[in-house]
């Protein structure tokens, strides 16, 4: 058994829960308020910023010349490509980029984000790609899946979201860092792994409470 | 007007309502459940192990030798004599050293201290000074605040805990914190200060969800 | 006065001193021996790896979305064009690519890089570009130079060198940078601005002893 | 054969040499010139401050609250003990405290101790204390070594080194930090344990040309 796919046994309840929460299933419908979109859209361009920076350590923690590579596209592409995507999409919703340059992250958003950061900095690079994992991943599988449904990559709202998710280039992109993990983890000591899998259960956890705070649009408590 | 005086009058509404918070009156009163309390104690170990790495990176980001060895005396003190006083504390409410070792932190726990760490590396020492010092300053105020209300001090399960923080000496250490924060923010331009501000912000609303989550024993939502 | 003008007045000596330096002198002319500049492009090959984190640190200090991007882009071509390019330049030396995958640091190189990143890693985003902007922007100042001179740029093995660095583009990517710090500067108090200039004068020196240590070809002393 | 023997192994030829160094073997003798140990106490002074760090963020770094305590006892000793020491010692050479704090470091001290900053940052805590240990180790065995010789420990200037070196409690804190790494290390793969080689090496190296330095007075070139 590969590391990842211990990992992916690990956190099977909650990854399950992940793709039923009602946010992903109602877009799958089609069905999603579109107001509970908009504020996700928000929420997930402030999310991208900080994400980005993750791909950014990671091309400090590699320790060779070709991983350093992959990461610095990643970060390029992230920033120069896909936000550029992000806030022309948001338009559909009439998100202004005045708005998105002003808008503020929710809790989960800021508590997600600081905590892959914080992993990251301080760990090496198994550590980092243990914690934005998650993320791609099940991004990867929800694309994949909501895709299949007739009619949902063709959704007047949806499916741009759907379609960016399923698309080839995507699933090579998570696969990759999937076989990243792998092969960083290879031989390391079952105590570390232990360490790993903590990390990679914490952001899965934290995905759920990302679509969860969409769904009720939720604002800061005080 | 100090810059510590413009944060406090910046978070003062929200400030007030962590004071307000029913764990923080019901502590003071006497009258507060002693699971919750439980509860509290276990996760407030562990945010304090997270808390004490700030300190640590404080001493790194310093660049003067007495600010060094004021963080130093700050990381050696929380790690080798106060968190044997939680460990002793814990006893009373049936809490045990294996319980603390094994106990694993909340959502709120984890997000909390995992903001303050990303922003400690990340920044500057102003920008860890102003992250941390919301716990730290509010603290002394709610100790010396309870420590008013009749026998609260002497109250055989909270009494503790309101000396602890009600004492000179934590007191004269959030003072020292505050005057450092001053210090470092003197003739720094508009733009940084706005910065710092928003980071005394988040860690107050995070002051007030760890109350909140004590008083609700909240669990991981998956 | 801007900053820029401030810090290459403070360095004006030890600046000229590397300009005028045998080994750039000769590059010059033409005269360089063919050993010395290729020990210099294999150190400047693993110096340039190194060099590039600094780029995807910028990213992660940054605090808005264009200035994460500018280091995005600076940080993919440098891992993914230019790195080729040197590949391939290196061959006209015949070094193999083997050679440079397997060729070790000498001090200087690893002194000078682990320095930058040290700085970077621990101060904002001000330490990190005072830091790296010596190298960049003497390679800018020595390439239009060297161009002047009748036939340098033609020159069978330094032409090219003397090229890349003269060419629009790294100037442009020279002046980008040299006012991203005078931006960061504006209004910062007298007391950070001159901990900034130590670090401009640190990275100067360590310019002159990377051309020192390529003309003398040294290797480590033990 | 436990990690720290075979890091022993590897690095014995420069190991010896830094014993061997006229520095050392004259600082043993009492013949070593006055000027030269007051250049030297100055650097070191410098050194120390910046080797504090790296307790600092071994405590960060570590994963259990035992080992955390230790590295902050180690900070805190460090900073707010050992340093007065040293500021007291060095008036017997008429360093004054004023001289201590206005002098600057030379080139090998800033890349010795930015090196060990650089990768016990971005590491994890094997990284640091490979990097770390050369120094702790080697002062033990120096000090113990030259105690030996009959007389060196009573001498006027140097046997107060001697003796710092030579105690108990040193060499005790010298043998926790070797087990610290053979703990850290057992079980971890072959091409990790290269990596960790890699920086031992480097360190043990910078530590021969710290002796040079002060042998030689260095001054930077420019």
């Amino acid at each position: 058994m590969t590391f990842s796919e211990r990992l992916y046994e690990k956190v099977k309840p909650i990854w399950e829960k992940n793709h039923n929460h009602p946010f992903v299933q109602e877009m799958g419908k089609g069905t999603l308020d579109k107001d509970k979109f908009r504020y996700f859209m928000i929420q997930d361009y402030l999310y991208l910023i900080e994400y980005a920076k993750l791909f950014a350590i990671g091309a400090v923690k590699a320790t060779d010349v070709k991983t350093m590579g992959e990461f610095a596209k990643m970060l390029d592409t992230t920033l120069n490509t896909e936000m550029a995507l992000h806030r022309q999409y948001a338009k559909k919703f009439n998100i202004s980029e005045e708005e998105l340059e002003q808008a503020k992250p929710a809790a989960v958003t800021v508590s997600y984000t600081h905590y892959m950061l914080a992993v990251g900095q301080n760990g090496g690079l198994a550590e980092l790609v243990a914690s934005l994992l998650p993320c791609m991943w099940s991004y990867a599988e929800i694309g994949k899946s909501l895709q299949q449904i007739p009619g949902a990559s063709e959704h007047e709202f949806y499916g741009e979201w759907i379609s960016m998710y399923a698309d080839d280039e995507f699933q090579e992109l998570a696969q990759w860092t999937i076989n990243l993990l792998d092969q960083l983890t290879e031989e390391k000591p079952e105590h570390e792994l232990r360490h790993l899998e903590e990390m990679f259960l914490t952001t899965t956890r934290f995905e759920y409470m990302f679509w969860d705070m969409a769904y009720h649009e939720e604002v800061w408590p005080v």
